[in-house]
């Protein structure tokens, strides 16, 4: 089995992008996240140009890695200096790692142009300073920043700075696309033109996402020859990103058939990568390859169809290798099956071809058409089911609700807004209250609340997570139809419900009395409306 | 200049996203933006599946399009029936538009164990389906699904049934990488090998993200010589999403340099963008390639010196060919210019290092840092820059408002569930009334134009064109913070207002207040507030 090293810079490259700042401790909880994955190198910081890095190199001392090396990352050293007294090269060699990457120009224009030396003098910049690393007794892998659009400009250069890195020790060649711009047939063209001019070194691929073409540029990479793909693992870093590794220990796993976790299964991708983005406080995009939420989701119904005979016909591979799961969507496009299943959960017996399963489709696709969206609101879903199939008594009847707002508000010292009067019926019984809040959803929320409180005490453990309004056909303005998303949650259970109406308290009223009628069924409640 | 064929897919492909769903008016704007962009087809829907998709097609009618042309959808013929006897078929040319693209099975597979006849019925249902919609007059592109995975099981057949298509009369072949999980070189292999043996035929691409590849295999299927690319703007769609158009267009545009907008600039497609996903209701990601707010954000020092000497340096193309900026994050330098700038616009004396331009900047940023954003907003912008430079006065003063709503709303008859009370101070007078509407927002918009049109009657031209609520860090539930954006018209200019607050009421004031103060001063009304 071909092995292939992953080299992650998420703490260094990735601390790079908009948005994204680690803290030390945020540091540590990374790395031992990525060496359970089973990467080979982790770029965790430049200690000469940040004191927050050198102190996390310090304390990564006491960390035990069951497969990753910790790599200190710097620059070549200053124009017209000595590497012995440059304070950079010194402050890598004291962050003590055993692996360290040195990045030099490879490119002429940005010699001349931006760092405004000689060719000459760049090339020594390389050899002396990767040679003041290797005798301090470290590994070193030498980036060459802009190979490509050095190769590009001045191949005969590009390549000198290679054969520099070479001359002071470097064991690993590592090709940097930086800007990120390249097509993936070059990249992989300018690899293998390259390494067939080196055929006893161990080259590494480092890519850029700003062509959206990252992640296949490193893959053509490995299939020209390289042995160590550098990227971060969510994709984090300047600009548009690095190559993001989950993609490509996915591809490389399941397509490749190479080992790129050092004997560690795929199986971990999904919850590490989850963990990290909880580190990194950013939310992991539905879509992502792989590892997201949505990658194994099906909506239309002939992909539904499809995935319940064989998941083959529909899914590149089983979601389980990636720890990854199948997710079949309600929706308009998502067809009879998926709704079928779904109300056999909520009444077994009920035969598919029964007049009253197609009045429910029928009801169903018509609160579609209206703008209910079912496919995050499960719950309120099979409270429709239930109405429709009579197998349901209301825990509570309406008699009156009524919100009051103001501004000034009569009291501003309680920071409410308004404040929300309910009236119920229960059993038999009527009951009023009244709550203030901050808005009028908020104030009816509450009053709901306590006004049945009273007569189901397990409502208290119940409370919203989150609350999402969309605009339907905005162009109506402030009359356009409003859908209103509830998630709720008791404290182990979460739920999601929907209201749809133009008038967004009303939208609402729908969404939160759907939650509540939900938890009273999940929890066997006796209803007791009326 | 070559030219390749974009085929946009949102409206069908994409709305099979997780979390997608248009309203037949998002379709016409999305389609109106697509045309404007030069894009060449686009595919609105499945009109035998969907009854919103028909109706959406009888509307589209009146659409006056420059450059697309509209795509109906649809599956072969079911197996054992006539073409003519399909409903699906005869929807689709019921649906009337001259392009149709019509899928069926290149994978033996799936025609054995998912659609479950044999495979010569299969090939017949491909070619008499397509041979009945091209006798109908529109022209047939054949959808290969599973053509990727059909060649390498059973090359054979997945060709047999690309002849089907032919004999059908299908004038372009779309090869579909449908599971999404093939590498580019296998994709760009399998594409120049079919093309081979189809010397006069069009050939176009079909790819999903599963792989994160999908940018990368529609490059090389151009690479390999076919004619049209077909995926969806923002890379919505099935699990991972299509392949993004956005990017495909950047990298044809600006490396391949092929003309794919019908010779429209790509200068448009940032905004246009932006635009998609403001009616799909979802946020481009910040390091989305090419249109992405971070795409040309820098943030490492070394790259922020490089960038300002040469942005050549770190940028693979110059941010305006694609109608994108550069951000440089460390400095803010690019945030206060564009601030300046502005301000300059209302106040082109002030000086930019004035003590009040200094705290007008530390406004600004407070305001930010609320959740106010002004990017979408700047009439409302202005009005801040106005108020903080004492360049205003009041048109009116709020007395005090009120909404009061219930359900069941006193006079059912009206359609109306709130009423709004609001009392203003104009040129010394006092004025309240009150307004009914749908919703509490809707009836203070209408109590607030009723109560000012008396003192100034320019604002009877005035009408909200649009109105989105977005609930910022929703965890909060329904006490979140609420961000509402408004569009206002007079039926010659247009302008955007903000307004955030816990209260969606006294965010929508904001808003509302706002645009009819902006909408004065662009008058030229005497302002006679208090």
């Amino acid at each position: 089995m071909r092995k292939i090293a992953l080299f992650d810079s998420t703490l260094r490259d990735g601390s790079q992008a908009e948005g994204i700042s680690f803290s030390v401790e945020d540091k540590l909880k990374i790395v031992q996240a990525l060496d359970t994955l089973g990467v080979s190198f982790i770029e965790a910081g430049n200690p000469g140009s940040n004191p927050k890095d050198l102190e996390f190199f310090f304390r990564s001392k006491d960390l035990s890695l069951q497969h990753a090396k910790l790599v200190a990352f710097g620059s070549t050293r200053r124009r017209n200096t000595k590497a012995e007294d440059d304070p950079n090269l010194k402050s890598l060699v004291h962050a003590g790692t055993s692996c360290v990457a040195i990045f030099g120009k490879s490119w002429d224009f940005h010699v001349t142009d931006i760092i405004r030396t000689t060719l000459e003098e760049n090339l020594a910049m390389i050899e002396d300073s990767i040679r003041f690393i290797t005798e301090s007794g470290s590994e070193v892998f030498f980036d060459a920043e802009h190979y490509f659009d050095g190769y590009v400009a001045n191949k005969e250069y590009a390549l000198a700075s290679l054969r520099a890195a070479l001359a002071g020790g470097a064991t690993t060649l590592v090709l940097c696309e930086t800007r990120g711009g390249m097509i993936p047939s070059e990249v992989k063209r300018i690899t293998q033109e390259t390494i067939a001019l080196f055929p006893n070194v161990d080259f590494g691929i480092h890519t850029h996402d700003d062509a959206g073409c990252a992640v296949a540029s490193s893959i053509a990479a490995v299939e020209a020859g390289v042995v160590q793909v550098q990227g971060t693992l969510l994709g984090f870093g300047e600009r548009c990103g690095n190559a993001n590794l989950a993609s490509i220990a996915g591809i490389l796993g399941t397509k490749l058939g190479c080992d790129c976790l050092c004997g560690e299964s795929l199986e971990r991708l999904t919850g590490i990568c989850r963990r990290v983005a909880e580190v990194a406080n950013v939310r992991i995009s539905g879509n992502a390859p792989f590892i997201g939420k949505s990658a194994f989701a099906h909506k239309g119904g002939m992909h539904i169809d499809g995935v319940q005979k064989n998941p083959h016909s529909f899914e590149h591979i089983d979601p389980m290798v990636v720890g990854n799961e199948r997710r079949l969507l309600m929706s308009e496009v998502a067809g009879r099956a998926l709704m079928l299943k779904r109300i056999a959960r909520i009444a077994p017996n009920l035969d598919k071809d029964d007049p009253v399963t197609v009045s429910l489709m029928d009801e169903l696709k018509r609160l579609e058409a209206e703008g209910y969206q079912f496919e995050g609101a499960e719950s309120s879903f099979d409270l429709v089911i239930r109405r429709h199939l009579k197998m349901y008594r209301p825990y509570f009847t309406l008699v009156h609700y009524q919100t009051i707002g103001s501004s000034p508000y009569a009291d501003p010292q309680s920071g409410a807004t308004h404040a929300a009067v309910v009236k119920v019926k229960v059993k038999g019984e009527s009951a009023i209250t009244a709550a203030e809040g901050e808005g009028p959803v908020n104030a009816l929320d509450r009053a709901l609340r306590k006004v049945l409180e009273q007569f189901y005490p397990t409502l208290t453990s119940v409370h919203l997570t989150d609350y999402k309004v969309r605009v339907l056909d905005s162009a109506g303005a402030t009359a356009s139809k409003v859908r209103v998303l509830i998630e709720s949650t008791d404290g182990k259970e979460s739920w999601s419900t929907i209201g749809v109406s133009k008038d967004i308290i009303e939208a609402s009223w729908f969404a939160l009395s759907d939650s509540i009628e939900y938890k009273l069924i999940a929890d066997g409640v006796e209803p007791s409306g009326e």
